[in-house]
């Protein structure tokens, strides 16, 4: 049998997505040695009781003592403070990486506290459900998603073949881009449409005239599309909220000039405009199935109650 | 074996709905002859390969001959047309219901064309899928969604009983509402919802800074969510905004002030506010997975891969 990539990997958070790794380390045998830390007491319990590691502490510092790699696994917001808590404990030329969704916030957070005899490699899975915490992890999480790399100007090219080498082990797709970029995209394709679903979901949550129960029956004519993105953690999305702000204000604003400019065709009835803008967004889905990112099962296949896995009650009335 | 619950229905429109009726009709014995009309010949050509119904006409008036109900399943903007197309060749006595998404609008076209010897009454299954056509539609599509009629003031109750029995035997629940809240109710549930959605997935198609292919790659984070919706049927969907306004228009204002309030926590990291805000909202989708409108599976189960029916090309780069 061949050597695993890692003598030790430290698991620094063990949530969804940390969790995610842990199975999937374990199954492709990707570590020795799997050290999990995290500063819930309740959250540790649980991430040994599922078997997630070989060690595990409440002390980052700790988990991360002898590690080759050291995956950060924690909202953005906590990312300077674990820096400073694993900094003095750290193994030369060991790999450090993260998972958050802003980079531009965590690279400023992270590297100066950071010695200079390690590999910090600041990394974005895109990978998530709704789900949070070490049971809502799985090995297949990854499993063709893609990795985004923002590697330093000084980062090691041989440290980011190894650290590719892991994830595509993983199951992602690596790619490569600086971290103003990476934020920017991110602000559109995940970070607004979060936003979005919150918002949404809370403006039917207000209503006078219509109940919340009359929301909750006649979901499935549309609103419910938006629910799942809004089930999401609320300490994630408030730390990316306040650590990527200047790429979705832009990108909130350009939404809500459209807006505007939708309202103003539904108001003064222009049906050509709002024809064109409805057809060309039907492009967009056929790609995104064509890319492999998206299932071509109509309604998400939500009809099939079958569906392994399913939790269906029946709610005839 | 019982007689079927009307001797002929007639299906004005076979796209989605009308050949999901089609279907469950047969299935279940609803009708002893089902005759099919659509003004396009190649959309007729098509029900008639897939044996949708036992005739079919390019002429609503010719299907509604004799028949003891009659269901128009056409873009809201349409109703009009289709009212004084039917209204002479209708049998005294028929009952004639519609499935649009808004109602105020629909009974403002119909009711003043329609012979005062039929049974008028409006209706609207709230069950649809982002495809449309007569390939589209299953017998399965209604199955424990709700059917919503807007009865008028001179409403025959024995005919909205055989209506009632009519969708509850296609798998439908059954509530009645006035037409005005009606479409208060869906301007938030269904309408705001797909606007939303065909504006967001206008903006990242518009940006310069981030390529279509980035938004196509990276939408599995997010994005993704939103083009199901925004795929829906164009012309449907242009009807709608035009046929709903002033119930769009209010829900609008109240989702872009909203928003607006967000966005200024953001832009002043107001943390606390933003974490209540993303904390409130998982309780509704927890409320609608209770009532049996979702199924529980992280991200919708998209991650399986052996989904029933799933087309999952491997785009592995």
């Amino acid at each position: 049998m061949s050597a695993p990539l890692f003598e030790k990997i430290a698991l620094v958070g063990i949530g969804l997505i940390g969790s995610s790794l842990a199975r999937v380390i374990r199954r492709e045998r990707l570590a020795g040695e799997i050290a999990i830390a995290t500063r819930s007491p309740a959250t540790l319990a649980r991430a040994e009781e599922l078997g997630l590691g070989d060690s595990y502490s409440t002390e980052a510092a700790t988990a991360v003592a002898n590690a080759d790699l050291v995956i950060v696994s924690v909202p953005v917001g906590s990312s300077g403070a674990v820096a400073a808590e694993i900094a003095p404990a750290l193994k030369p030329g060991a790999i450090v990486t993260d998972v958050g969704s802003t980079k531009r916030s965590v690279i400023a957070q992270m590297q100066p506290l950071l010695p200079g005899n390690v590999h910090f490699i600041p990394g974005h899975p895109l990978a998530g459900t709704e789900k949070s915490g070490p049971d809502a992890g799985f090995a297949d999480l990854f499993e063709n998603r893609w990795c985004i790399f923002t590697p330093l100007p000084d980062t090691d090219p041989q440290a980011l073949e190894r650290l590719s080498e892991f994830w595509r082990r993983c199951g992602a797709n690596i790619d490569t881009m600086d971290a103003d970029h990476h934020d920017m995209v991110l602000a559109i394709v995940s970070h607004l449409p979060h936003i979005i679903a919150y918002n949404i979901v809370g403006t039917a949550d207000d209503l006078e005239t219509v109940t919340k129960s009359e929301v909750i029956k006649y979901s499935a004519s549309g609103f419910r599309d938006f629910t799942r993105l809004a089930a999401s953690d609320p300490t994630m999305w408030r730390d990316v909220c306040l650590h990527n702000k200047d790429a979705i204000l832009e990108m909130l604003a350009r939404f809500s000039e459209d807006l505007a400019s939708l309202q103003r065709a539904i108001r003064w009835g222009d049906g050509e405009k709002l024809f064109d803008m409805f057809t060309r967004t039907r492009a967009v889905r056929r790609s995104i199935i064509d890319a492999g990112q998206e299932i071509d099962v109509p309604d998400f296949g939500r009809q099939v109650v079958e569906h392994p896995g399913a939790v269906m009650p029946a709610a005839k009335s």
